[in-house]
């Protein structure tokens, strides 16, 4: 069978866990294990050890972050982006990189900053996907088996089942609101989208070509210089820019407690999934003290966070930040992150 | 007239204000002005700039806290009670040092750690009740005029009035309670106990001959060893010792913005007073960024601390200790420093 190649996107650098993110270390170089413990990207790297050999690696980030990232990934090859564009361009980039070296290669795109509760059902499942698409002419995706209404996430809409845990999809679907979303969990029709994608190089570049024929000319307009390349190559996202449009998308249902480390507050699902809550609610980094308090997200490195009387709360630190947000108000840090970016930028 | 003396007690190892305040920095070593700004003992002593001189000022503490009380105080005589007994031993050990250089002197007694919105005004209330003092047999108060039905201090209830803002002091009354307090303040005829007293050596020590004869006693079998005579000493307050049975007090009427600072809470009627407070509340280190965010009190020496969707909390952090506390669980503090004393002791 071909080889498997792992594309890891890593330019990410969103605020919603502020002040632990910041712009020089983001989500995907944080630990939300512990003090000390290994980052999102090393849990990320660790979990395709024995199915991708070290050399068949790349991790695409922005030029800001190549070193913070070489550094937690030795060995691993870094496409360092001149600035970011979305995920289309850099998967762009990436598919040419693996077929300049082996055109039938399988390539496994997905991002750095994910929980994966039971990682051997992961690798099973990424065996699986992996052996279709160096067989079949097809996009494929890893659609993670919903156990609740979320509204947080894009769906796929499943088509025709194929295989058991396979099916062609049908649609992707934004994310839908509270209602939908409940009917999409009872219709058992509908994955999330990870983002995770399994395809050999040729063939997304041939689907590039069909839906994003402007990205080919641009590369070779370049002639591969990825500094005149980049500003000019579409900034969208692969799902809008090929998924929605190509109709040889498929489907494996992955199940593995998968969760997408979106805020804070899925912080709390994962602890209390891993029987780690306790009193006064979820303590991710420090040590917390609780008296008549429950239901906060502690994290502050180090530190004795002592909490009375309180609920619900979000209390995070980070050198000489910190942040107490009501937990409701998750979604909201990006506000904060305004404010503080104009009073104390080296803290954002 | 009879030289002033100056005696200062400084022996509070309260924990109200933890984490700011910690067994080795107490309230009285600590500055509520903002990062850098002078303690509250520096303030207690420049009051009596051009009232008391140098060698006339002394200062009572803790053998644990001498030595960081002596460099706050340069110059001042420091007393080192070798435990902390309550106030009627720390006040008789003083009156002996007194007698023993000026029998004739007044000296005022009063705590560390208050604060006075108007200087002047206590000032002159100072030089009146000195004067009355060395010229009157008599146990001389200042009581403080009550804006509010607090019912977190001792009252004193006035009987004849002697002078303007000058009565007898009819009665000691413990903390009422709410409906008390109200009944207090409409009355007209209470004032604050707020634990400052005036008189001249001699005559304190007359009072405590004849109400606790014991100390005299003790004093002289252990010939004035401090070491010998302390654990020996009745560990009483001077209020429940002397005062509440000595029939010639009198009290000033002191009007001149007195806080205790006896919590979190009153630095902010403090800041209101002061027009210090702000969006998101009150902030006495560090910088405060408030998003939709009310009430709050918040100390963290050169930290950002962001608030979002919060109301009525405190937020303080020291060292490795970070408090997050219902503004309206104030008093309660010290079932966290006693949980914290038991987890990370160097925190407390």
């Amino acid at each position: 069978m071909s080889q498997l190649h792992l594309v890891i996107m890593a330019g990410g650098s969103g605020t919603r866990f502020w002040p632990k993110s910041t712009s020089r270390r983001p989500k995907q170089l944080l630990s939300f294990e512990g003090d000390g413990k290994p980052t999102l990207l090393a849990r990320t790297l660790e979990r395709f050890d024995g199915l991708v050999p070290l050399e068949n690696r790349m991790i695409v980030t922005t030029e800001s972050l190549t070193r913070a990232i070489a550094e937690e990934a030795p060995g691993v090859r870094v496409l360092s982006e001149p600035q970011a564009r979305n995920t289309a361009p850099c998967v762009y980039w990436a598919a040419r990189e693996v077929a300049s070296r082996d055109p039938k290669g399988v390539m496994l795109v997905m991002p750095a900053d994910h929980h994966m509760g039971r990682v051997e059902d992961f690798r099973a499942t990424v065996r699986r996907a992996a052996e279709r698409a160096a067989r079949c002419d097809e996009l494929v995706t890893l659609g993670v088996k919903p156990d609740r209404a979320e509204t947080g996430y894009g769906y796929l809409r499943l088509g025709e089942a194929l295989e058991p845990a396979l099916s062609q999809v049908e649609a992707f679907v934004e994310k839908p609101d509270a209602r939908k979303a409940a009917e999409f969990l009872a219709s058992g029709r509908y994955l999330w989208n990870g983002g995770m994608f399994l395809w050999r190089a040729e063939v997304i570049l041939r689907a590039f070509d069909e839906f994003m024929p402007e990205m080919k000319r641009v590369w070779d307009e370049s002639h591969g210089q990825i500094d005149q390349a980049y500003p000019r190559l579409t900034a969208t996202s692969i799902d809008y820019g090929v998924m929605e449009r190509a109709r040889n998308v498929v489907t494996f249902t992955l199940d593995c407690a998968w969760d997408d480390l979106g805020s804070w507050t899925s912080l709390e699902t994962l602890a209390y999934a891993l029987g780690a809550a306790r009193e006064g609610g979820v303590c991710t980094a420090g040590e917390l003290l609780a008296v008549q308090s429950r239901g906060n997200v502690v994290d502050a490195p180090g530190k004795l966070v002592a909490l009375l009387g309180v609920d619900d709360l979000i209390v995070a630190q980070n050198g000489d930040a910190i942040l107490v947000a009501r937990k409701d108000r998750a979604q909201d840090i990006r506000l904060v992150v305004e404010a503080a970016k104009k009073r104390r930028p080296e803290l954002v």
